[in-house]
């Protein structure tokens, strides 16, 4: 399986464009060692002809562009089979308004997320100019699916999503709509010819039963690197809430993912979703030697996986 | 008067994700004197500190990055006081929705114009967090307002908006709201201490008496420059559509606006909002080589003017 990260940094990317803490500051005049971030996408494929991506962020058309497997092969074309919602968060979603040039799509997402992106949003009649200009593959809560080329035909690769607690995305609070299951999802992604598994988990509000076995049996594990502290944007005065009421579990502490996740079986562990304010990506932090003493890698914008 | 161009390109961008016509493949493999361009989006500001954004770009992030004077100077900060929107295309509004870090934010636009993008629009809750987070200053059709700093006081710029024949946002089409005035506007920006004018009309179907007598009194003039040829689409079979009917008069051919404007009296002339498609992008193009004999410039990211 090829897996490409097109964008790693939570919502805002790095630097935010109204953000002038330490890190973005570090990005934009050079004087830490730190890298900017889009924000996150993953591609996803089995043959390298047929991709997926994970999420759509609004910072998609210049992601395709920096990847020329993801560039089209003809007038109008494209390598992109798919996209995968794993929640409905704008930073998830917001690009599929830039997909919108008459182009088929398939987008994969459990029916709640895709109810709260289509109703009561007139931005998405751009994406209703022709009947089956989008085709919505429901991911169900259990069992895999195939993940199809738009023209017939296996991609190689199968999916089962899961339940991942999370939230609502921010636009949809306070609309008296339940929250509930298949609002957040982790995606678990198997090449069918060499059996290894991908588990992508870039929002996780805590670990459950289901998130721990999930991320234990992964080749490579994705998992949510929003937040290093429970309070990181209290303490900047950037933000009332802190991490889990975010539904970002922390990396660090006691209770955080680094020493949750230590025990598991995990032959390569990513973290992803990284917030700006996270110190994990200053490159010389105490915060990143101990994740990256833990056998944990950062991810950037551009990396490359062969699993 | 700075102005500054952050993107030059029409919707979709250069080269656009699902585009392999030559313009985008010159761009894509170096092959072709052609340059990468965003999507339309302009800053103005007076005195170099307040800023304003004509148009907000789904770039917006990576426009604001790559232009210092829009950094933010403190831990929550932007010197970007307000955003004018000339039409409710996506294109010209889906920024808005990246710049949605609990951040108030100024916009001026038709009373036409913000009631596309806010009504029945679920996404743009996430712009309605806190009591003032966006504040809306209408553009009234005739009549010069001035533009305002978020905190009070003068930027020292004027904007008077008038119609300028165009049509409804794709999305907002067959929902039977009457096309009318509001829906695509001209903008006449003036510096108030040395009376430099730009007029900035990047959507124009036709030339009317009032766009025409803009044009011909601005000290700069920033044109609609999207189509070269009327069937320009056609004919790459990219589209059914000509030029017209997509509400952006062409460039070339005897009732282009290259010679209908040809007798203007303007210092400074510029095309914008250009498609992947045009001709005029190839720097070593006989269309290119027409219009700069003709006096006019071609837009590109990055492009500076001081007025």
């Amino acid at each position: 399986m090829k897996i490409r990260v097109l964008g790693s940094a939570a919502g805002g990317g790095c630097p935010q464009w109204n953000c002038a803490y330490r890190n973005c500051r570090g990005v934009r005049d050079g004087s830490l060692r730190i890298e900017a971030r889009t924000q996150e996408c993953v591609a996803v494929s089995s043959d390298g002809e047929a991709w997926f991506l994970l999420n759509a962020s609004p910072e998609i058309r210049a992601q395709i562009e920096s990847f020329p497997a993801l560039h089209p092969r003809g007038l109008r074309h494209s390598p992109i089979e798919g996209i995968l919602l794993t929640n409905g968060d704008l930073d998830h979603t917001l690009g599929l308004l830039s997909l919108r040039e008459s182009h088929p799509l398939a987008v994969y997402s459990t029916e709640a997320v895709r109810r709260g992106f289509v109703e009561s949003n007139v931005l998405y009649r751009t994406l209703q100019r022709f009947p089956g200009q989008v085709t919505w593959r429901t991911l169900p809560l259990q069992g895999e699916i195939e993940l199809e080329r738009r023209g017939g035909g296996s991609s190689g690769l199968s999916v089962e999503a899961f339940a991942a607690p999370g939230k609502l995305p921010i636009h949809l609070e306070g609309l008296g709509a339940a929250a509930g299951a298949g609002e957040n999802v982790g995606l678990r992604i198997r090449e069918l010819s060499s059996g290894r598994v991908l588990v992508y988990l870039s929002t996780v509000a805590r670990l459950t039963g289901e998130t721990l076995s999930a991320a234990g049996r992964a080749d490579c594990l994705f998992f949510d690197g929003t937040f290093w502290s429970e309070d990181e944007l209290r303490e900047l005065g950037a933000s009332e809430k802190s991490a889990r009421e975010m539904a970002h579990l922390p990396i660090g502490g006691e209770n955080g993912s680094l020493a949750a996740l230590r025990e598991a079986r995990l032959p390569l562990r990513i973290y992803i979703h990284l917030n700006n304010t996270n110190p994990v990506l200053l490159e010389d932090s105490p915060e990143r030697a101990a994740v990256e003493s833990a056998g944990w890698r950062i991810a950037r914008d551009g990396m490359e996986i062969a699993l």
